[in-house]
């Protein structure tokens, strides 16, 4: 059986767990305080941190080598293009997502309001918070602009940068911090990939002291 | 003529440069102060950052997205093995280095000492200087013990694995902070790949106000 060690706000678990149940791939979930350095832990990633999937008989880390890797050994459903043009852009936007957006918005959203009372290292830094709320507008406005041309966010076809987006967007939605009346097009876009059958898990995610808005799991937010 | 926007002791732009240098691809260097964010600039990419790369007329990108289309649309060299495990370790080792040696080291070290007086942005912070140092120690151990027993990092073929460490550790070696007596096959390691021809006009770089030390360009250090 396939196990992910996972956080259910993890942006880059919750991207592995879309991307698995796309492909329809079984994966017992097993959450990993990972901060608390439990060394068995530790032995299973060097790196320690999440995702963590046990696949294969192999550990595999790093969220984006684990989603190429199951976009290769199980390509059906195809989550890439197949032109190199096409894979480009792809990942390009999976970086800007996993990289950029991660350290302007979520990092200074959802870190600083939930993982920080988890980890126990204290109060939201405000600075962070306000910082963080000014450039997810940015954000959502450049989403926008490529969705307002483009039927997914990489192209004509649904692939990894999609779930990448739809990974930090749903986790910074169950904190309630995407005003979604920012731009019907991104909204729609949140719609459609939020009915997706593999989003069904993330949406029933629960984290104990921070109980989601109705609006999270609604497919008609 | 491809065209990439760089500036020298960026170990991104570096591992494009060594990566258009194996694959014997010509490319014109255009230096970019991206930190003073000239318009032009941002227009050619919005994520305001090097590299950039002009090439079959796009403006592409993203350091890892720009080497993984590199890598499909130019396969000769390969620098990628061909099965779906090897390519895992490749991309796995290129996010570590990236992202964890790339917060952990590259950041608290260069960043601190170079690029702070390059933007005017005052002086390095010692606390992080001390962190980086110490990070150091621990990555080239774990390099040792992958070299231990693998003949590339990420395993028996030269990779894009070991172009992201060699950019990384050679912009640290500009600025004496790589330890080369830590480890006898790790820096057998560097001594091979900075022995390549597309290593020359890394080991050619010049920064106004912090001339290389001695060794830096030495291929017997």
């Amino acid at each position: 059986m396939n196990r992910l060690f996972h956080v259910p706000l993890s942006p880059f678990c919750r991207k592995v767990r879309l991307v698995m149940g796309e492909k329809r791939l079984e994966v017992e979930l097993v959450e990993e305080r990972y901060w608390e350095q439990d060394p068995d832990f530790l032995r299973r990633n060097p790196a320690a941190k999440v995702p963590v999937l046990k696949m294969d008989g192999k550990m595999m880390a790093e969220s984006s080598a684990i989603c190429e890797y199951l976009e290769e050994q199980y390509p059906d459903p195809a989550l890439m293009p197949r032109d190199a043009d096409g894979r480009y852009e792809v990942r390009r936007l999976v970086a800007w997502f996993d990289d950029k957006f991660h350290h302007e918005v979520t990092a200074k959203l959802l870190y600083e309001r939930v993982n920080r009372k988890l980890m126990g290292t204290g109060y939201p830094d405000s600075s962070n918070v306000k910082a963080g709320a000014k450039a997810i507008k940015y954000h959502l406005d450049y989403m926008h602009w490529l969705l307002d041309h483009r039927r997914w966010l990489a192209g004509d076809v649904m692939s990894l940068a999609d779930f990448a987006a739809a990974a930090h967007l749903s986790a910074l939605d169950y904190i309630s911090d995407v005003d979604w009346n920012r731009s019907a097009v991104v909204k729609d876009w949140y719609a459609t990939i939020k009915s997706r059958p593999a989003f069904r898990a993330i949406l029933a995610d629960q984290v104990p002291g921070f109980p989601p808005p109705a609006h999270y799991a609604d497919l008609d937010f």
